[in-house]
């Protein structure tokens, strides 16, 4: 089953998908997707992200691919739903869109084994984790300013059951900006996939229920535009959209 | 004033100083300090850490010191409070205790202006942000093998108003092994003081209530052993106290 979480006619609700594809509160109301405001699908506890964790786009950027996760946290200021808007600050040179599958944690985890890591797993999502490429000061961890503002990780639309999810290692991802494919990949090319990376961190620490780990993109990441519509597109998950705000840099300054 | 978050005979209480320097709770109960369980003084909401804030500690370290802040993200599992327990992974050779002032942010906070900095501060309490420093892979961001573990940031003992801290930025920090001094230093010697902290975090991202910005140590951080208690101090704020466990290495495979 899907869920979201969306905000309606002055309440926040649960809702799942209609057949028709509209929106079904819980309390019978069928809904239109652009009549309602998208929350991200789960409220974040600790945000996991990973870098360089496909190798086709460690290559692009010239690394070379990582020997054990790199793993970062992410802040709650940065989550923000389907439809939202994230701005490109003025003057940076590259805002990167990244497509990601979302893995979200169901229950308090700790030491568990590859073979059992899907019995912690609730559900996915999608993520975009929008990156500002220029401000990146090394390889290995991404600072704030790269990774951690406002609103630039959009998340969602839907929270899936992981049991709707088959394969979740074999799932293609796919990123449309202005409705033209700029990222094709799939899950299965993960240089450490879902299992390796929750024995990883919950050998060292106790993963909680809500937690969220992004599990990396692939290559194809462009810079995008004041209003571009970036659409991040994961196989069975749904669509997640987003909007680059901004003041549009002039023509010489880029 | 002070104020504490404390469990008593099954419940979660606020608590402030006695004039006797035992715990009031708000019932008028007046309890012993170690009567109680403390918890962190502050429910932490998103908790940043500096990574080499005090050039004598980046110098110890062998580290340049850096240009601009290096801050890194500390995720919920890791705080413990005030007389709690953290424990020294099997076959680490270094666990540095960090005696830090730690800033509590009181409400949502962006673009604020250096000169504006201290309207945005709640208070203070202290952090011991242990790191397990060989497992350190790069200068710039430690991976959260070193700075994540559970039970591994003791915060406390009290929240102190920033009203009753004269001068945040000239207290003395001092940490005590099994009642000795072994670091000695003072906030007046941080790179970035508090208001350039509030001013370059706010400038890319909101703050929000219940933040805490962990300022870094200086130098004198040395490994602790299973069985150590570890003080650590700060001038007008308190004394926290950490016990490390773990299973002692044996001799000649440290």
């Amino acid at each position: 089953m899907k869920k979201a979480r969306i905000v309606y006619a002055g309440a926040i609700h649960e809702a799942t998908e209609a057949p028709d594809g509209r929106l079904l509160l819980q309390d019978g109301r069928v809904v239109a997707e652009d009549a309602v405001q998208w929350l991200t699908p789960v409220e974040p506890r600790t945000v996991f992200a990973l870098g360089l964790n496909y190798a086709d786009h460690a290559s692009e950027l010239a690394f070379n691919a990582p020997e054990e996760p790199l793993v970062f946290l992410k802040g709650p200021n940065t989550f923000v739903g389907h439809r939202g808007e994230s701005e490109r600050p003025y003057g940076v040179t590259f805002m990167h869109y990244e497509c990601e599958l979302a893995v979200v944690i169901g229950c308090t985890a700790r030491n568990v084994k590859k073979e059992d890591a899907y019995d912690v797993v609730a559900g996915y999502t999608i993520a975009n984790d929008y990156a500002f490429r220029d401000l990146l000061e090394n390889y290995y961890r991404p600072n704030l300013r790269v990774k951690n503002r406002d609103y630039c990780t959009p998340l969602g639309p839907w929270f899936t059951d992981a049991a709707d999810v088959a394969d979740p290692m074999n799932l293609k991802l796919r990123t449309y900006v202005n409705g033209e494919v700029t990222q094709e990949g799939t899950t299965a090319n993960m240089i450490f996939d879902i299992p390796h990376l929750i024995e990883y961190l919950s050998s060292f620490m106790t993963l909680g229920e809500g937690d969220i780990i992004l599990t990396g993109t692939p290559k194809g990441t462009v810079s995008v535009e004041p209003g571009d519509e970036v659409v991040t597109e994961i196989e069975g998950l749904g669509r997640l959209t987003s909007t680059i705000t901004g003041k549009a840099v002039p023509a010489g300054e880029k």
